[in-house]
């Protein structure tokens, strides 16, 4: 059963998109993927929002831009948590997408990660699945050490060239 | 029958809101006015948006702030022209509330006024009914007379003070 | 009888522009366009903007970057409603633009749309003439069809490749 | 057991945070509340992050203003997912408090909310603990029926006044 | 014969441009001071830019805020020097008043100074016409050194409290 | 005798400064142009600033960019008017460059064009020395004209592709 | 011997400046404190900046707002580091202040601390002198601590009401 | 023994970083430089900064961008002065990691430099160390001549082509 839904509001935002993706297939979480608009397919997003949970869903992840009312709409109507992707926009760096979707009222939260960070959205989706699943969590830890030995490897490269450098 | 709705996303946005109002009576215009929150209300909102037309209503002034949806919602939603008033915002001033409302995506307009611009709101919505009715079109030429009045009046009063001083 | 003007400050805005111009030609709508400068035309500005009304012209579109002043200067001359497009400018990416163009003071509205939104100003338009227009108004409907069965394709290419993923 | 964490980098934060509390209490979760500054004590942060799964936290809420470094610095130690709640700050309207918090690197993401968001801070943990307790969810139901009847009693004041008025 | 003009979009700004006034008195410079407002009086304004010239005013001091139109349409009019003074607005602080005026296209240029700046511009009207008359310069010599001497005395009354502080 | 001086504080300015420059020869005013660095060259740029007037310079126009102090100490030194160009910087998009020169304190003004508006800061100091130059006077009338002209082959160019299209 | 020179730009500075003061007295390092404006007071700025390190100061701190000029001019003249204290401004915030200073040129920094961050520029100052004496490095190490017990005090109020709630 | 530590948060980092490590060879000042980063790598920042005093470093010069935590969590850890590196940001062109670097609370300075200065980072550990030092003092006396030079040459190549022009 899907766990996870991404959606997007245009197919042009899915180069960013594919990072959640990407996360959810490293920790073997079964997702479903769609391009759903707020603005253009107000019905569709309505359905999606209102059906998600009963289907089984447990987390959405929305990435919009400019005005970005996708993930702020879907959490308005559906009671799972909602993570936003803030997509950089062409004219303003992708600030407006980010006030847009991290600006939320009281009562209707939207998790918000970094302008492009789908990457860091699935993350936070496997976070919020692991709270109640200890096999998630040690892949999580074992994650974690990944991005140590990553910046090891930085490390050693950059120590190579500069590091004790007696002048 | 009411041609204009007025709707804003809580009820503290009234005292800013009430300015296009106060514009829709001064010009005569039968209006409605109501509390519709994106947020809170998504069916109310869905359900307002699809009917005003049917019920003939012709032009939408949508008040919101911080992640401001709601001009936009209802945009994709009706057909109707839309107008947004960007309500200044508590921590940003309102740059929130302007960049969610007018950063509106390709085939789905809203004809943004300025941060609290409620007032030209209405102005808007005489403008935009005018287009077709001349009597309201010769009311509008009255208000710019009297908005030039105005300035001379403010004229006069500081001449009197200060114009032509002979150092 | 031309029922749109679309003007802008300079032809380097024509790129931007030529989106309202498309969006009048689909719906078979009448405009005229030139290039008008609120700052190197004034005299030809003020000429536009106080006979465009006379001509039947019905609603102004009108670009401009930077400090953009020809949007709320038509609208300050004329009674027709005038949509302001920011177009993109090389320093601040349209910010300027934007706040020169939204934040008019009371009594003098511009309806603005995003930066760059030219096409948006062109929907716009449709908008504002289909309030009665009952032709308009339907061909409104079938282009938010469009919209949505645009958005029906992504959704397909997107599934095709990654939808129901089982892993 | 405690489920939910709250952090704040001052006491002067707590007047903001205690909004995240409030909901918590309301949803009858138990919950464990400290001062833990990153930059003033950084090994009880560090001692704090490291123990807090094992201490049976699932989600923790960590408010921060300025350079907000606590949620971030927290989400790199522990595994848990970390809300972070933006606090409104002297000079820079909490824009500065926003992206310190939001903008996370690729692996680390930090679920942030408005600027001052700390009771949506409560809901979203609320959301994430919800995923996998019905009971949980049906309160969220109803809380999203209040938000409703909230609106409606707006609606009720706003309309007694205004609404359906014949000029 | 008067020598610079002072004029502004609305009475509430006087509040602020007097302080241009006061360098004038001060330096002894005959000066015209009205409200002229480009969006509200735009015939005005225009007959004022185009006679302004002849009349003999030789600089012209133009305050507004928002959409500050008001100084580039002076400039784009008048072939005389215009000095912009960005009023401090309600919402956005003044930034969206410094763009507006600031910004203008190739060509046009509008000498702006600080927000809310209005002493300054009265002090650059006089640098300017200092240009060509000794007496001035010599007054605006003496008034450096008046900025000096108020330096001294900030510096006296610190320094009694607290230099040469020995712990 | 030369009348204006162009400074900048870096030869990398120059790309933009010599639009400056190319006013001037334009215009046929006789100028000096140097480098000086307020940061590198603390003592020329002393020396130049207080030594400007005696050399019979009229006006400076300085560019700087970042942290630009060039425009704000030469203005502090010299009595001279001091037109500011911010430069257009790598990260910031010229903001800083813009806030640095404009936000000039109580009695110290700086005459601040556009970012990048070189060409602006040359048409300014025309501006400035015409007001007691009749000839001056009269070929800024030409170049307005010539702005107007170039306006009008603009809009001969869009008619014939577009005005009056009938569809 | 007088270690440290807090010189600022204004005596309205002094309300934030005498924060760095407090922190040099409680540290008991000597100090000397002026007005120097690098506006009104360039002769003296320059004369400060030049025999600063002479007369025996090993760190200048320079706080200053809007076009912040001090810090900067002050490090292109001196040897010695200079820290710059960016002043909340009326207008922007004190955004102009901090971009004034922070954005230096290539060869010339300001060690640049928070917005109206006076206090730290304090601390930065006697980090800086204890980087050769022991005593000062002792007595950092005891302000640590009392920051850590602050925050304990802190964390003792704030769990006597809400720590460990049963609910 | 190496008296600065250069750390950046990612190999990435170090095609800005390595400037602060020219300026460190150009003094022969020994130095040690790393990949350390507060989000990836936790317990080696906090190893770190720990360690960094006993073992004779005397500055860190710390390289981020984005949620730039690195230079703030090094500086609240160990007493040694931090210089911070804002490093231009994807999207936000380095504004989000400028203010999470300078905004930092009251107690814990960082001596923050231009975004992407990393040259000027250098320069400023100098000036530190200078302080007690008189051979590096003398040092820092020809690098001002050197920069005062470059600026001649400059100024020499522009003279060349269009100084004392006669038109």
């Amino acid at each position: 059963m899907k766990k996870v839904a991404i959606i997007m509001g245009s197919i042009s935002d899915y180069e960013v998109m594919k990072e959640a993706e990407k996360v959810l297939k490293d920790f073997e979480i079964e997702y479903e993927i769609d391009v759903v608009s707020a603005h253009r397919t107000p019905y569709k997003m309505f359905q999606f929002a209102k059906e998600a949970e009963k289907r089984g869903i447990k987390i959405i992840i929305a990435g919009a831009g400019g005005a970005a009312h996708l993930p702020g709409m879907v959490a308005s109507i559906s009671n799972l948590p909602v993570i936003g992707v803030p997509i950089k926009s062409k004219s303003l760096d992708g600030l407006d997408s980010l006030l847009s979707i991290v600006q939320m009222p009281k009562g209707i939260p939207v998790a918000t990660v970094a302008i492009n960070g789908a990457y860091n959205a699935g993350i936070l989706a496997v976070k919020m699945l692991s709270i109640f699943d200890q096999d998630l969590m040690r892949k999580l830890q074992c994650y974690k050490k990944e991005l140590e030995l990553e910046v090891d490897k930085m490390s050693k490269s950059i120590i190579k060239e500069d590091y004790y450098v007696k002048l």
